[in-house]
Parts: C-alpha cells; structure tokens; sequence
C-alpha cells in the first residue's frame, strides 16, 4: 500500500475508535460544558473502571509479587526538591512565539511539520534538499535553542495559523508552577513524575527494609506536565497518572534472584547499534540479550521481561510491542542503560514504558542538596585492608582556573573511576597537564597537575559505604491504556449482516464491566431472576449492569459488546440461563444458583472460558 | 477526671499513637530530608496500604453495590470552573499578619486559643468574662473579619512568634494558584473537592444513565488546599484523598427504593435541635428519624446509614462516632440538610463525611455560567394542562434600582417559589411595593410593582424539565484513616510482662500485610517451607511479610503485631504449620498446603477467626 493511503486508513481507524471511545464515555474531554482544555481529560465510567483494573493488575504483578515498598507521596512539592532533581533547571522545552499574538508553539514540532510537509507534498524536491530535511528530522532532538532558531529562520517558517513571524526559541519550563502558605515567598511546583518522593525517602526506606539490598520501592499517582500545545489527542496529556518504581541496587552486583524466570522470553528488541545501522527490530531471547551484554545487567533485563508479561497480559498485541534502546544521544549523561517499552498505534511507535538504569545520580544529587547521606552499608564479617584512590582537587587553582565551571569540574574529577584517575595521574606526571572531558559541561578542559591530586592509599575498612543505584521502570498509564483501545477494537458484521458493529475484545482483568445481566424478554419472574443473579454477582464482587428495557437481544449484545463487557447473561427461564462470550458469541446453559460463581471463576480466575465450555451444555440461539 | 488531666492523657495517648505510626512508616512528613513543608505528608508503606485497601471498600460498599458511575477527572482546573461554583470568590480563610515579619495566622485560630487560653488558665477570671469567651468561642465560625480585627484589637492579641502588632484581618483564597499553558493568560487552580468535575459532566453522565433519574456518580481523587498555618497533624492537611458521591434525584421525589435495608440501624445522632438546646448526642432509630423529619428525607437517610455501616465495617468504634446536623448558621443558604459523621479521637470530635443535600445549587450555578442546560426531563403519557409561574423581572428598572447587584436581585426574583411569588404580587398590588431578602446579598431589599411582573398561565406541556438536586456524601479518606488509628491502637504486656506492646488491631480487610510467615528457627527445611507458603499467598493475591532472622519468635509477634498484621504463620515442621491470630493470640495448626487458602478464607471472606478456630486442631506454645 502507499504511504499517502496508509496514512488515510490509519486516520480513519483512529477516527472510528476514538468516536467509540467518546461516544461510549470511556474519556470526556475535561470542562466541556465551558469548550475544554488543551490536554486535559476525564476518564468516563467505562474509561474509570478499565484504569482502576489495570492499576490493580500493576500492584497484583509489581508490588505484591516482588514484595516491593508502595508509597503515596504528595503532588506539591517544593522548589529545592525540584532544583536537586535538575527539574527547575533543565525540564524544558524551547518554545516560539507568534510575534503579533502572541500565541505558542513548541519550535521543534514546527520544524518538523515543516520538513515532513517538504518530503510527503512536494513531488518536485531535490534529492539534495530531501535529504536535508530528513538529516533534520533524524537530529531533531539534539538541536540546541540557537540551531532550531537558525533552521526556521532558514526555511522561513512562520506561525501556522496566522502566517505572522515568530520569537527567536527560548525555553519554557513545563512545570506548573504554584506557592505553597499564605505568604508567597515559597515556590512549589505540581510533580512531573512520582519518582522524587521515593528518593528523599530513600533512607527510611532502607531501614524499613532492615537495612537491605535490594528492594524496590513503587509509587502510582498524578504527575503534571504544562505542555505548550499538547498534540496527539489522549497521549500527550497535561496530567496524567503514573506507575513508577525505583529499584535500589548494589552497583556492584546487578544480578538478579529470579531472572530465569523470564531469561526464556523471546519478543521484539531493537538494539541501539541495530537503529543505528539501519536495521529493524528483531526477535530476541533477553537471557541472550543480557548475555550478550546487549541489556546492560540482570536487573535491567528482569524488569524488561516483567514489563513483556504485564502488557501482554492486559491485552497489548505482542507483535505490535517492542523494547527500543535509547541512543548514546538520548539517554541522561548517568544512564547507564535504558530500554523503553514502545507500543504501535495509529500515531506510530509510542513510548509507553521507560525501562532505565539510572545509575546513583538521583540519591546524589539529593545527598548533595539536601546534606543528609542517602547511602547503604555492606558490613565486612572482618576489617579489611583496602587500597583507596583518593582524588583531592585543589579547588582554589580551579576556580581560578575555570570561575562559574569550577563546581563541574571538581565534581567531574572526583567522580572520576579508577582506571580513569590513574591515567591521568600517568598522563600529569609525564607531561604536566592533561585533556579532560566534563559531561556536565560537554567539552573538555585542560587539568594541570597543580589542580588535581591523585594517589592510592592502604586504609582499614570495617563496612563498605555506597550509594546504590537505581533502576527505574515507568509506566504511563494512560498512553498503555489508550494503546490497549486500539489494540483491542474490532468491527464485525452485524446479525443480519447490513451493519458494522464495533467491538473491544478486552481481557476479562481490563473490561470495564464484567458481565450485563438481560431478561430476555419483559416479563415480571425474569426480571426477578435478574435482580437475583445482580444480586449474587454483587456479593462477589463482580461489576455488572442489567438492562431490563425491551430492546432486541441483537441490539442489547452489541451495545454490550461495544463496551467490552466479556459475559452477557440472558435469562430466559426461572431455572437456568445463558451465558455468551462476546469475542466467540458461544452460549452455555448453566443453572441461576451457579451462574455468578461460574462468572467469578472466569473473570478472576482460576478457569478461562475454554475451560467453562465443556462443562455445561452448549446453548444455540 | 479533671479536664487538665484528661487533655494530658489524651496528648499522652496521641503521642504514642503518632510515635508507632511514625516509626513504623505508616506516614513520613513529606520531604523530611528538606526538613519538611508543613501540612504535607507522605504514606509509608504500611499506611499506603491501608489507604488502598480503604478505597477499594469503598469502591466495594458504594460505587459496585449501588452501580455508580465513577469518574476520574483532573486536578488541575480552569479559572471559569471555580468562578462558577463561588470557590474563586469565597473559598476563603481571615488572616492576619505579623506586621514586622510578616508571617501570617489564621484570624479565627488566634482568637480561638486566647479564649481557651483565658478560660483554661486564669484561676480569678471573673464570671462575666468567662461568659463572655465562651461566647466568642460558640460564634466564632459566623464573625466577619471586621468583628474578628475588632476583638483581637480589644482583647490586644499580638503574633504568638514574636508578640509584634498584628494587620487587620483579611480573606486568603486556599486554592493553589497556577497557570495553564505557556502563555500565562489562563489562570487554573488545584481544585479543592472533586466534586466540581462530576457537576460540569452531569449531560453525559444522564445520558449514560439512559437518561434516567436517581443515578449517582463518583470520584476518588486529590485535593488541594492552601492551609494558612496547617495544625493538628495529619488532620489538617494541605493536600488529601477526597472520595465523594454525587447521588442525584428528582427533587419532587427524594424516596430511596432500598431505604428500607437501612431503617432499623441505630446509631448516636445529634440533630440540631439537640445541641441548640444543649442536650447530648443520642442513639435513633434512622427509620425513626426520616419519619419524623429530623432528617429532611430517604436518600438522605440511605446514605447516612451506608456510611455508619461503612465506616463500623472498617473498625470505627460506633461509640466514639455520631451523625451531627448542620446548624441553620453552618449550612449553605441552598442546602436542604447536612449531616457530618463525626468520630472521635483525641482532638475532640471530627468531621470525616459530610452527608449534603445540596439541592439544585451546583447545577444550577454550571447552567448559569456555560449556558449548557443541566438538567433531567420527566415525559408526560400524555401532554398536560399546567399553571405555570410566570416571573419576569424588569431588568432595565432593576439596574436603575440596584447597580452592580442588579443580578443578584434578577436571579433571587427568578428563583422564587409559588407560594411566595403569590403573596409578593398581593403585596405590590396592595403596597405597591414589597420588601424581599435577597440571599446573595445578606440583606432584604425593596421591590416596588414596575421591578417584576408576576402572574399564573395556562400552558400544555409534554414533559417536565427540571434541574435535579443533588446528594453528596463526600468522605476525607485521610481522616477516616488517622481515626482508625487511634481507634484500633491498643498496649499490651509483653509475654515476660515487663514491658507494654502496641498493636494495631485492624480488621483483616484494612490490614497493610494479611499475614507474615515465621520459620520457628533458622534451618533451611524452614525456609524452604516458608518460601512455598510465601508463593501460594502471592498466587491467592494475598499480601505477606517473610522474617527469617533468627530473632526471638516473642519479638517477631510483637514487631507484626505493632504493624496490625491479623495472621502469623509459624514453621515449625515441614508437614504442618501454625497461624496465629494477632488480637487473641489464640493458635491453629494446618496443613503447609492449605495454609494460603485458610488465609484468604479468613482475610477476603467468606470465613472468620472464628468459624475456623473450631474446623482445626488448636496449637498451644
């Protein structure tokens, strides 16, 4: 098919889903009544419910099964917080504005829209030219605020809806922003992600842990992000919920206890040297990945074939999920590694899971600020005698050296490992200066031996004390639920075949309702027999909903179906009913005393409807 | 007991109860490595675990039992929202300022504590004055800021810091402030209650109700409020867990088809009659009291019966809990009744739900403001002959008359009803004019006969339209749950008796951990056993601490005990094992294979300690 033509059907099936989705009440956009806000949604009743499973499926398969600690930590929090964690600094995004309105745009997707309305409408382009604009979209992310600034100036771009000029790029910070007390001399902003909370907590944590590694911590809750002009319907959002956990472990040891439970896992993985050379995703083992040391460590590799196994099990297309590893250009100067779970929509490949290791900067970062160590202990049975590298900067040659960098520097050289320190050391004592590279400032610099002292010295140990790292799963609940929306909407043929019934072939632990409950016809005893399985269903704590209107069989099938609700109960006698499974339309016949028990055993488990089949009659209609 | 010793056993007493809590990581102050933000707290893990398993009660006892429609909207909220339901205007507090620091107070609070203050300490206070600080303190809530600054003038009250002279009072809105959208022209507000984003959904939420009266919706969610100086802990917070219900019905029928499930509780009330007459609380019938009209009606009364059995389910002591009435100066102008349930801890009594009848107010307020009609439509059988009401305010004279309240005086016209509207149009046609008390306005202003036409017509109509009212019990899940602290908070000896033990003794739904599994030594056998156990609870869903030190089994009970877990499993074999109940101390032996489904049969039901206790062979250590 052409891309021009793909383009139009995937427009159009993202057109019938979302139409589904509004019309049924799955999402509402925020406000409505007074014309909405960008970026802001409800969740409707079906939508509510179908987070809620999802999020008890999150505990049941995270927290209760790995034991892990779950904390709720506010969404205000104050500046220095933020200002640890880089947020006040660096959680930005460049934005343009119209000169005349002032109406504004995030300058990196104009660009784009730019280059790819270039190469998809203009039959005429030069090679030369085409190959620019995607050189362009392929470095997108990595311009700085003055090259972005260029390139529009370059190719003309002006304000989409007004045609006027616009600002030079700057940086709007996403964060909403807010004062916390009366007298407005505290700033605060609404968290843009939950992981902070655990980390200023790390210390009880620990202890409540009995002083142990490793043990991860887990948190679900809102964050915030004050998006410039949110795009991509449901998945770019202004609030949304998060499930986070951080996984604390030795530096040193990153094995994990129960990576052969997933190590036989297969699906798709698309390496970073892969994207690089041009390759496409590919199947892969992540025991063998780990092995390979295409994963960076166990852990890493553990929490990827967790993350597989929840989103397969909610309902996630295994064929339409892939593990994409971060770039050297995309990932955090500390990352050590990062996976992101992407999944295939309409919109293309969406990140819906980050997967990263994020080494020890978060726990540093708020030792620093905060003074207060965020460290672990390993206790040696006896003392030992250690060779320690001691790297001592010489600050005041720095300063004068380097003024306002002089904090990079020094931290730079002090977080330097061992192999690296030594070599300098060899490099200063030979020739009397040496080139160091400072991530914090992205060059190099020029150390000379009067600003840096290196040695190695024997001292007695009795503990070990270090900062652990952490590996951070992610989860952005409503992009997985969305993605789950479209992987699970189906159309068929009506009964009578002259209409097109749409249809959500969710898994019974997703779907919003478990089970509607039909007389068949209106009659005083089935309505009875109806309140009396609604009844039963209740006690076991199984959503349900009746509808006694005297609407066709046909039609009250698929506004259930339309609603992804997996079981529909008809009563048709005062003895024994039906039960139909919506993706199959196969009935059973099971008696009105049994029927709640047989809906619980297949919606919570154990049985699965194949098991139910064969042990009650078959019903046609 | 005197007074001065029981206040000191209660802060005693509370002081053992935060101690526990705190140690044990039921709750963190927030952001404590920052040294903390007032008002602000973090669940630990324990008590994120109760907080989840209170809410999914709740979603148990109300949204499945009653088929509600929850909902889930943003915190984050639009200008327009707020300004319509009177939260931008008058969701205020008075403070004041210490006018050399500028450190601020809450007006109300100072005046408050130099009252009991003076009434508490100072022996040779005259009686006159007694009285009159007793006074002060009954109409503190209804004193506007001019007589608050006149009173903290006369009785000289100065900053409690730094005794400097304090600024007059003023009003200080408790909403956080924000803005939405980069270009700062959109303010937004953290809401303060979710019950806003249920109003503004009210068309769609009908419409999915088949459009169909009652029907109620719901919201679990945070919300926010900009505490001047945060007190009482973990009871004035400045953000919290609201889980309110919006049960809306025709306001011509406020019967409840399952009122009579309800009528026979009996529980301690405390109409507003009662207290204006300085009578106690006292235990009614609910039956007894809807059909009496001390509560205004059966949906009313439906709901304050489902939460006294809510929240006695969850182990409130229904002793220390009572249902008190709104006093006429304490409810909303529009509400037709108010009931809080109240339970009391060591602060005194406590608000925890509100139980509204907030009549059409809400809806009618969003109607106003977006010109979207929120209402619900009854249809004829047939059409009908009706006398209608005609008023028609003459805006133009109005304005002359009243300026800037020309609305408020158009709308209070409007909103008249027939028996006053008549006897209005008798008087101007007698008087000429007529003397009327406008609500919005606090005042009685005059209307002469140019100001408004009333009269009676004849008209065929084939529906009612009408904006329904609503019922609101609204639940601070937060408090609920510090009261079931100290409600389940017990001191025991310990085996040796030389020590008292905490234990918490929650009931097996709201326990952070159901059970925790023991190997009675340290031996491999054991924890081999233990490990399989630990696997079946998990597969059960049942949450579990393992503890294989080597500590003491008496120490091991005690530190499970002092985190509420219900049920101990001890290994003390590899065939069979014991568990133990937390509050009898009683034991059972059963098998290593039936162990996990015993736990769950006693912690999710249907089965207790009890029924249990005799199916198996007792244990005595």
């Amino acid at each position: 098919m052409d891309p021009a033509q793909e383009a139009q059907n995937r427009e159009a099936f993202r057109q019938a889903v979302i139409n589904t989705l509004e019309r049924r009440l799955f999402y509402i956009p925020s406000f409505k009544i007074y014309r909405g806000v960008a970026g802001l949604y409800d969740y409707g009743p079906p939508g509510c419910a179908v987070k809620s499973n999802v999020l008890s499926f999150w505990r049941q398969h995270f927290v209760l099964e790995e034991n892990m600690l779950e904390v709720d930590c506010p969404c205000v929090t104050p500046e220095v917080v933020l200002k640890a964690s880089g947020h006040v600094d660096k959680f930005t995004d460049l934005m343009v504005k119209d000169e005349k309105t002032g109406t504004c745009y995030r300058a990196d997707h104009l660009l784009k829209d730019f280059c790819k309305d270039k190469l998809e409408r203009d039959p005429n382009l030069p090679a030369e030219k085409a190959a620019e604009f995607k050189h362009v979209l392929a470095v997108l992310d990595d311009l700085s605020a003055e090259e972005l600034g260029a390139k529009i100036k370059d190719y003309g771009i002006t304000a989409p809806d007004t045609r006027n000029p616009l600002s030079a790029p700057y940086p709007f910070n996403l964060m909403f922003q807010t004062s916390i007390g009366p007298s407005g001399i505290s700033p605060g902003y609404m968290r843009p992600e939950t992981a902070q909370g655990i980390f200023v907590n790390f210390k009880d944590l620990y202890y409540y842990n009995g002083n142990k590694l490793p043990f991860a911590a887990a948190q679900i809750g809102q964050a915030f992000r004050n998006e410039i002009s949110p795009r991509q319907g449901l998945l770019r959002v202004r609030e949304f919920t998060l499930a986070e956990i951080e996984h604390f472990v030795d530096p040193e040891d990153k094995s994990h206890p129960k990576f052969p439970d997933v190590a036989n896992l297969e699906f798709l993985m698309f390496p970073r040297e892969d994207q690089v050379s041009g390759r496409s995703a590919r199947r892969i083992r992540i025991g063998e990945a780990v092995v390979q040391g295409i994963v960076n460590n166990e852990t890493l590799g553990y929490f990827i074939g967790r993350v597989y196994l929840f989103l397969t099990h909610l309902g996630i297309d295994k064929d339409r999920l892939r593990f994409r590893q971060h770039l050297a250009n995309e990932m955090a100067h500390y990352a050590a590694d990062c996976w992101d779970a992407e999944i295939e929509c309409s919109y293309g490949w969406i990140e819906c899971v980050g997967i990263a290791d994020r080494s020890a900067y978060d726990l540093r970062a708020h030792t620093d600020k905060s003074g207060v160590p965020l460290v672990a202990h390993e206790k040696f049975p006896e003392p030992r005698e250690v060779e320690k590298l001691i790297i001592t900067p010489a600050k005041k040659e720095l300063g004068l050296a380097f003024k306002g960098n002089q904090k990079m520097v020094v931290e730079a050289l002090e977080a330097m490992g061992e192999k690296e320190a030594m070599e300098m050391k060899a490099t200063l004592e030979s020739k009397g200066e040496a080139e160091f590279h400072v991530c914090t400032l992205d060059r190099a610099v020029t150390i000379n031996k009067n600003m840096v002292s290196i040695s190695k010295e024997m001292k007695k140990e009795h503990q070990r004390v270090f900062t652990p790292s952490v590996i951070e799963p992610s989860f952005g609940i409503g992009r997985i639920i969305y993605c789950l929306y479209e992987h699970s909407f189906n159309t068929r043929p009506s009964r009578d075949g002259d209409e097109q019934m749409n249809f959500f072939s969710f898994p019974p632990i997703v779907a919003p309702i478990k089970c509607t409950v039909f007389p068949l016809v209106q009659n005083q005893q089935y309505e009875e027999v109806a309140r009396q399985i609604a009844r039963s269903l209740t006690a076991y704590g199984i959503s349900y909903k009746i509808d006694i209107t005297g609407t066709s069989i046909g039609k009250r099938y698929a506004r259930t179906d339309e609603l992804g609700v997996p079981f529909a109960i008809t009563v048709d006698s005062t003895s024994s009913v039906t039960i139909r499974e919506r993706d199959s339309k196969q009935q059973i016949r099971v008696n009105v005393d049994e029927v709640a028990s047989v809906i619980k055993e297949v919606t919570d488990g154990p049985s699965t409807w194949g098991d139910v089949l064969w042990k009650y009659p078959t019903h046609s209609s």
